[in-house]
């Protein structure tokens, strides 16, 4: 079985990627939904929270899990793999860094619009401004997220909200704008009418769900065991809204379970 | 000691209150940052979350709880009173509304604001709707707590959003609005100028600061017990950004300890 987990439910926005790109297989997906928003977190605590989500996850039999957390993906990576050193583990941030620099951009000036741990922990300069020669301009943009679990996707609030944090990206005239947390795609129309259509939008969960089909493909031995049938949503906290809010974004009925685990 | 505890550290603005009528009391502050927000959560994690704040004050020595959280004051109160029955424990919706009853209010029409978690318990209709015969008007507002944990008290996108949380409340003709989430009390001045000054503003943290200091004049022998000296405040999780807005919110240099706990 295939794993992945976020925060919260923002990481249905790379379930509903890989449904559309392995249709028919069983996913299983953790939403920590008691202790989201990690965005604002220390790095200590947002790695122990996501090496609970890798064990919850492996524990249900998944064999490769996906973070499809870019605040984990972030900060959290180095714990994960160093309790799971075996384990196939993807990440929201490598297939957004390869997209990027996949790009012919005639300044090589991109933009991170991302969460205050992911901005602060400066991952993507690293990855993109050291070793690919790009200049980075990150900016966290920490409203958007309440903003998009309150539905709020087009309302005059929002826009305004998203006029403020593009602006720094539109000053620096970046040419390529990476959405670094699994919100921010579901605001994707505010963003493009107002960034404009020659600024290249890249999401992530786009990326990471070809990631995850491009290396199946090169392990057929695991491509082939994977598990048909049905997908399993947890989540370690269960409200209406939630549940409303799920079927929302990930476009389908699907049913939300408590996940039993004790959290710590 | 003198407990209190609140989701973040929006419950500093109880502790303000409390050294303004109690100078030199040593009180003991928990903030559970690497869980917060608890206002959208479930009554069931939130009384989980209060109850395990409750034994972390309890352990450090204090004698009396304040439940500085308006969300877990809600829905968390019968797991705290339950599990520690000897522990004198506060509330702030218990004192506001005391002080909303003996507002001489003409219409008894009064506003609340609050969490989702809030607004769905029903407290407010319950204790002072159906006891005292008021007409209570209650809305969500969650998008308040993220823009004051941003610092962002007077911007436009602020005075945007409070005009239209407080919009059902002036259709209503409330003629008070209780401001049921420690973070609102930090906009009090956009609220106002938005509002008018004919709507009597309520906060929770005056009345229950009062509350406190009012039954310890009935204890004496708790009172003179009271520790004195300087107070300590323990995070569950600490970052730059939390200490900053922490002193900026007390109007004090203080220190931010992370709690050693292991919270589930």
């Amino acid at each position: 079985m295939i794993g992945l987990f976020d925060s919260g439910i923002g990481g249905l926005t790379v379930v509903r990627e890989l449904k559309r790109l392995l249709p028919g297989v069983a996913l299983a997906y953790f939403g920590d939904t008691a202790r989201t928003p990690y965005g604002n977190k220390s790095a200590e605590v947002i790695s122990r929270y996501g090496l609970e989500a890798t064990k919850f996850l492996v524990e249900k039999g998944c064999q490769l899990v996906v973070v499809a957390c870019n605040t984990v993906s972030a900060v959290g990576l180095p714990a994960i793999r160093q309790a799971y050193p075996q384990l196939p583990l993807f990440d929201v941030i490598t297939p957004a860094v390869s997209a990027v620099s996949r790009l012919p951009l005639k300044r090589k000036k991109v933009g991170v619009m991302g969460t205050r741990a992911l901005v602060g922990s400066n991952i993507y300069q690293r990855l993109l401004a050291e070793v690919n020669g790009f200049t980075v301009v990150a900016r966290a943009a920490p409203l958007l997220v309440p903003l998009v679990e309150e539905g709020w996707f087009d309302k005059p609030e929002t826009k305004r909200l998203v006029r403020h944090y593009l602006r720094p990206f539109k000053q620096a005239q970046v040419e390529a704008l990476v959405l670094a947390c699994t919100h921010y795609p579901l605001l994707k129309e505010v963003i493009v009418s107002r960034l404009g259509k020659k600024i290249t939008i890249i999401d992530p969960a786009m990326a990471t769900a070809a990631a995850v089909v491009e290396w199946l493909k090169q392990h057929p031995g695991i491509d082939s065991r994977l598990e048909r049938g049905s997908s399993r949503f947890y989540v370690s906290d269960l409200t209406d809204h939630t549940q409303t809010i799920a079927q929302k974004w990930l476009g389908q009925k699907i049913t939300l379970e408590r996940a039993s685990l004790s959290l710590k």
